[in-house]
């Protein structure tokens, strides 16, 4: 089934906020076999909103529509779809007594324009939207369907999660079953590792499918099966990503769909292994991935980020002659950060970086975008130099990326 | 003037990759006074690319076109153009020259799809792109300009700042002088702030134009002057930008347009303070964002995250009994926190923070969002309680925001 998103409001056009909200509902649709084919971003006009929705509609007999529910004078999503539907706006009960309850459970007076977030339009179903005042709005007429929900980004998860997926499976009569499967490989690129799996992909059954993808240094596979039977579905998943682990041997890190920092975290969990960071140029983010992943207390213990230079000699005991004979962004200096951060919170493994995010720093032979990144288990200390490009918000990602792939690499050779 | 995007490839419509080169290339036309009215993102089909193209030019004169240009089959923006524009493709020696030129420095040898990156459409205009292999198509026929740039950001922003919008002001003899002023502001709603300044924005030159851009505890100002003399705009602009900070006196704690961070930034380098940070929940991030900061080495010494509890009592000198007698999650616990990563890294201020991010770690009375922020300049020390929600990504960002604006609020009373 193939389905569009409309996306509502100024904010977007001006760049102020970024639509995070239509690349979400993509991985949704795609997790249960359905295919987001365009999206338009559209300013609250109401000409430019109903002439987006007719003309997705004569692509597609799904439009999601998100954003423009506010309770301000801008906000004119609802006037419009009463318009398109041609119909009027009635007080729903339910939704003002919800609202009521929300604003005094949080000490809050409405005035008139929240007031009004109870008005729907007369020819849509109301979806009641425990999470915010707006309430999901779904349109069906003529074998389409319009769903308009709001633009905040928890509000639209909730609602489309809890119903408006299910009730379009329901609606559409989409009794399949779709199951996914995935795994982290390292040690290949895109092309060489299609070369490597080219048999294993045609010899795949009709219902499943072969998914890359790619990240520097790792990729992402995707096994989806769909079909009528759920247990048929579900074994014939398992068999294929059994062949596929086992093809793959030790190149696979991860069998499951997590991000890089949650992929460590498995592999520390599972080895009863701690972990701590020394960083300089990745200036906590390393951190901030490893905390991120939920749960993470089990593994990580800290970190120290060493921005100034005897800071990495005071709480790291690096010492300054290593410093001044190799320069601060060199593998002498990682090793030490990464034997002291081990030492001074105590963990089996740890991660150091030191390197030049830019826009200055560079030094004769270490141009913008190096990084010296260290990385231990136990006494073993491994150390590499790694270059990204020249701009600073990107490399540090990239100094981030690169360095747990390596803390990755040492504890699964 | 009115601009279209149109964002093309496969990877943004099942969600893999998130589009925020519209957001982007938004901000920078608004910079310069144009409008970007609408976005469209389709797959990679011929059929449905010119579609989009047809469509918008129906709407604007000009269409900016992203993504589509890579080397593999599956990039199709290249042939689609040539059907679009009655042409064909040939090879453009220069493009040609630049790639071997690029793939020699990198140690690369070049295949045959790299190679034909230098194949260009015969109706188009080449502008060179010295940070990649695809370059830059120009095509202009029956006063509408479409250009087609690679999708890799920094490839885009570097065709968009260098060569398309110059480009496109000349081409359309946009003469016109754009000029903005930023403050950020707190202490104030938007609905409020809007009370204060209604006689200031009815009083605003014709030329001039006042946007809030807010956000939690903060409200970015711009003021922007349009104008054919630039002296003029200037010196109208710094007329308005004066008289609304003056207005707002103390509420303005920075007259640039600039992150938290970097507002925070701003404020310790002109007084001449040193900081760091002592974080349990927001586990790195607001090192993180201090050091996305460029120059912050001026002023950030550095950080100690301390998710471990035993390390807070360690590293950070925070005593036993004052977690026993008051959870890690309190107000003595952060105060005694802030004082000790200041001690043990020897600034003058100092931020702290504890709470529970969540999924996890709710205890009775501190639910999932809880988090307790301390700020410290020398023996000044003030704690706070805060509630965000229940996700984990987003509480560790709004306590991040939160204790930068707090770190503010003491440094600018």
């Amino acid at each position: 089934m193939n389905v569009e998103i409309i996306a509502v409001g100024d904010e977007l056009l001006i760049g102020q906020v970024t639509d995070t909200n239509s690349g979400w509902i993509a991985r949704q649709l795609n997790l249960m076999g359905w295919e987001l084919t365009e999206v338009t971003v559209v300013r609250d006009r109401k000409d430019e909103i109903k002439k987006a929705v007719l003309d997705a509609f004569t692509r597609v007999p799904v439009v999601l529509m998100t954003g423009g529910l506010g309770p301000t004078k801008d906000d004119i999503t609802k006037k419009t779809l009463c318009e398109l539907y041609g119909c009027s706006l009635h007080r729903d009960e339910k939704v003002q007594e919800m609202n009521e309850e929300r604003f005094a459970r949080k000490g809050f007076t409405m005035n008139e324009l929240t007031r009004d977030q109870a008005l729907v339009p007369d020819a849509c179903t109301v979806i009641y939207n425990p999470v915010g005042t707006a309430p999901v709005m779904w349109f069906d007429r003529d074998d389409k369907v319009l769903v308009s929900m709001p633009g905040v980004p928890s509000e639209m998860q909730y609602a489309v999660s809890h119903e408006v997926l299910p009730r379009l499976r329901s609606r559409f009569n989409d009794h399949s079953s779709v199951r996914h499967a995935t795994c982290l490989v390292k040690g290949y690129t895109e092309s060489g590792l299609a070369i490597v799996l080219a048999d294993f992909e045609n010899e795949l059954p009709p219902y499943i499918h072969l998914a890359y993808l790619p990240k520097p240094g790792v990729i992402r596979l995707r096994l989806t099966a769909t079909g009528l039977d759920d247990a048929e579905v579900s074994s014939g998943l398992e068999i294929q990503f059994e062949k596929l682990t086992a093809l793959l041997g030790s190149h696979v890190f991860c069998r499951e769909d997590v991000s890089l920092a949650g992929a460590l975290g498995n592999i520390l969990r599972e080895r009863n292994l701690t972990i701590a960071t020394a960083e300089s140029c990745t200036g906590g983010n390393i951190a901030h991935e490893l905390t991120l992943v939920p749960g993470c207390s089990a593994y990580y213990r800290g970190s120290i980020v060493s921005y100034a230079n005897d800071v990495k000699t005071s709480l790291l005991g690096v010492s300054s002659e290593t410093i001044e004979q190799n320069g601060v962004v060199s593998l002498p200096v990682v090793e030490e950060m990464v034997r002291g951060v081990r030492h001074a919170l105590h963990t089996d493994c740890a991660i150091a970086t030191s390197g030049i995010a830019g826009p200055d720093g560079a030094t004769p032979g270490k141009p913008v975008g190096t990084v010296a990144v260290a990385v231990a288990c136990g006494e073993n200390v491994v150390s590499k130099m790694v270059m990204a490009g020249t701009q600073r918000e990107r490399n540090i990602e990239r100094f981030t990326h690169s360095a747990l792939l390596q803390m990755i690499d040492l504890l699964t050779p």
